[in-house]
């Protein structure tokens, strides 16, 4: 019964999978919003606002367009997903919405409200040591393996990115309205690469900037030499605890390889910045690494001008740290 | 030169005027989201996104009705509004676009974000000394006789209120995709009765429901009495800056109690309450005025089901206020 972990053997992602994906989420939830947003420098950038999703972030996406591909038996037998909360939460509200019995494997430093809200949605959360250095993936196949569950996995998986991929469908179609043509350049917080690969997929003519924290950028280094790298051992704390991800998956890394993809990185002290401007700017509530994009374009890490888009990716963060951002001079 | 303040002698609002204002608010500024919101109680209410407006609040839309209705002539001599901020950045926004000039009353309590805000919109701004007693209206007063520009009062204008209408026009034509039908019944932060009077116009068939501040509940009373009440002179100090107006307007008064609405109070805990509900399940940053009619939902003191709607009109608060309203258990 044991499912191996899906990857490039299973299937490609593909631009029409992306556009069924927008067409599953466009029947179940309304656009998110596009925001213009002044930059210091006087270009205004436009900003897609995943953090209003009902979970606070993107990953419902992808989550609904797994979840409603599966088979009857498959369903029967539930899912499992592995995730430090966006993804847990998505995967738990498509499977509630869908009576698919689900799983999530949590790490044990994951922010509190993310680990409330999964157990909310009526999932059954599993931790793991993170901090410890358990594997999150062993973790995720002993369940699967004694349940036979099907793995959701947060952004190695087809489904997966061409759900995520339907936040850029969405993105073109606004900018066509709202900024007099789509896209030319999307800046996006990556982690493991799910989102920026699906961005990839849906808007074939935009160049697609990955941004990850300072230290945790192995997907930039992949990028730049050609084989998949990995997060070191002895990488630093980070606040952008959605963006923690070891290494990119070769799912991923071939579709953001194939178009030739540059990442960067953003500083700590930079993300804080890019939580304040969007509190004060746009009055929003984005967590550290939803506001990794934003953080490169505010200090001119990326060229901006009114055909760039930025994902502000999620908005779920412990109020403690949060007021601690916005109280920081 | 002097130009009255602009009273129910001018002119009435009217339901075409809405419409006629929705129609130039479509054509300036994308729908402000409607978001589903799950209560404690486990009824969805839907949340019309005033926060997300440029400027931050709904104020945009009396302000661009009245400043784009202005001949020419009144044009050249400018306007002039009184405002704790919202209204401010409304008019300031408007009058930058159509390259009128602004000049803008502020008590000298208003949060310093407001004040840098409108200032940094191009419009002058005149300080009057609210704790000391002075009266905002004579100030503007003065200003208006010495230059002849025109008074765009922040909601004793019936173009200011149709203006604020246009966002039940958008809040009908949104629910009626998403929740099936119009709403029945809409909550919202009442100061002047600016926004709740253009409610009434917009939506003949809604309950619309006032929500003030204790001790700032001058809308209420004058409903429940039948003539126009002030705020009492020692009234409570409240954090909701946008909801302190000293007591409604004629104009406003007649459409109110025109259908019969009753208003509502809720207290300062209600109202941070229901900021921190906004922030944690719905990423957003709501100022204290901005969160009342959500606060009245969240402690029962208004019905709800799948047909209520509430405004969140406002997300203009000062950092340290923000994050001393989240950091509390």
């Amino acid at each position: 019964m044991t499912k191996p972990i899906p990857s490039v053997d299973q299937r490609m992602p593909t631009h029409g999978g992306v556009l069924r994906a927008a067409a599953k989420v466009a029947e179940l939830l309304p656009q998110t919003p596009l925001l213009p947003l002044e930059l210091p420098g006087g270009e205004t950038v436009w900003c897609k606002v995943e953090s209003l999703q009902p979970v606070g972030a993107f990953k419902i996406r992808g989550a609904w367009h797994r979840l409603t591909d599966l088979t009857d038996g498959e369903r029967a037998t539930g899912v499992v997903a592995v995730s430090s909360g966006n993804h847990a939460q998505g995967v738990a509200w498509a499977a509630r919405r869908l009576a698919i019995a689900a799983k999530i494997v949590m790490p044990n430093d994951a922010p509190a409200v993310k680990l409330a809200a999964t157990r909310a949605l009526g999932a059954a959360v599993v931790l793991y040591d993170r901090p410890g250095g358990e594997d999150r993936d062993v973790v995720a196949l002993r369940l699967t393996s004694a349940s036979g569950a099907t793995l959701v996995h947060a952004y190695g998986d087809p489904w997966v990115i061409e759900g995520q991929g339907s936040s850029g469908v969405e993105l073109a179609a606004q900018m066509k309205c709202l900024a007099g043509g789509p896209p030319t350049r999307v800046v996006t917080p990556c982690g493991g690469g799910g989102l920026a690969s699906g961005l990839v997929l849906a808007l074939p003519d935009a160049e697609i900037v990955p941004v990850e924290p300072e230290g945790w950028d192995d997907v930039a280094r992949s990028l730049a030499s050609g084989t998949i790298q990995r997060v070191a051992a002895n990488a630093p704390k980070t606040a952008c605890d959605a963006l923690q991800t070891p290494a990119t998956y070769p799912i991923n890394f071939a579709v953001m390889a194939s178009r030739g993809l540059k990442g960067l990185s953003v500083s700590e002290a930079e993300v804080r910045a890019a939580q304040r401007y969007a509190f004060s700017h746009l009055r929003l509530v984005i967590e550290p690494g939803g506001a990794a994009g934003l953080a490169a374009l505010l200090v001119g890490k990326v060229p901006a001008d009114g055909r760039t888009a930025v994902i502000l990716s999620g908005g779920n963060v412990d109020p403690a740290a949060f007021a601690a951002v916005i109280s920081e001079v």
